[in-house]
């Protein structure tokens, strides 16, 4: 179990990083991860490394060399609660044939010190009604089920 | 109604926009709008000032010369959907006194808008299943209850 490393992500990750995405969509756009990559994951991915509250990870699996899994964490400051700040994370992913070993609750583990270090009193992430086990498996990770996650969807102008 | 207007906060907002989170809390923390303002706000304060993917916005009534709302928006860089930004919205407020008139509704349509120039995909935000009406108003504005809001409140370590 050494072999897992959670760490940030870099740009020769992206790849594997898009198949992920792109293997495991509920909504009506489908990701594309052949390569060469479209352009636009690349400048995606130069704003997030930019952005010092950004923070894209992997799992990696050092012993087989590959990526296992993503998450992205955003780190917000906020007034509330005298000045706390929170983490949201977004995308979630653990590769399909490495389900159930336990990846993603280690994941979220690390990201939860994480947080802990950047002095987030809170983590808050949404999750697709249509995803069986999902609230479980939050739940199970200490997360409790207590508010609507709302989305509206924002049609290109032209 | 055209002395209502949308715009980003200043320093000299502050204690308005403490005084409507106080006024309006579900949590077991409450915040207090007392002045001289708790320090830690001044610094949360620069914090999300100093974040180009925050905008802090408050309602101002100019004739009277009075904050009557707030909500704060953070851009999200991320990767899927093409590199499809996100906006998260958090702490929407409207003054007790000022609700009914419609102010939330004109707050987050004009609060849409931005996100659309900011090149946002996607607008969303969570609201505590303890609030009566809220998931009503968000569906009248096209959002959709398709997620599960999950939270994980972190203690301090020390």
């Amino acid at each position: 179990m050494q072999d897992i490393i959670f760490r940030r992500a870099e740009t020769s990750d992206l790849p594997a990083i898009i198949a992920l995405i792109a293997g495991d969509q509920l909504g009506p756009v489908r990701d594309e991860p052949s390569q060469p990559l479209d352009q636009r994951y690349l400048a995606a991915f130069e704003e997030i490394a930019a952005d010092p509250n950004q923070y894209l990870a992997v799992i990696e699996d050092r012993a087989r060399g590959r990526i296992v899994g993503c998450m992205q964490i955003t780190f917000i400051p906020g007034l509330s609660r005298f000045g706390m700040w929170r983490a949201q994370i977004e995308v979630v992913r653990i590769a399909r044939e490495r389900r159930g070993e336990g990846l993603g609750r280690r994941a979220l583990e690390w990201a939860t010190g994480l947080c802990r270090n950047r002095r987030c009193g809170l983590v808050q992430l949404t999750t697709d009604r249509r995803r069986d086990g999902a609230r479980e498996f939050y739940e199970k990770l200490g997360f409790t089920a207590s508010h609507r996650g709302m989305k509206l969807t924002l049609q290109p102008m032209d």
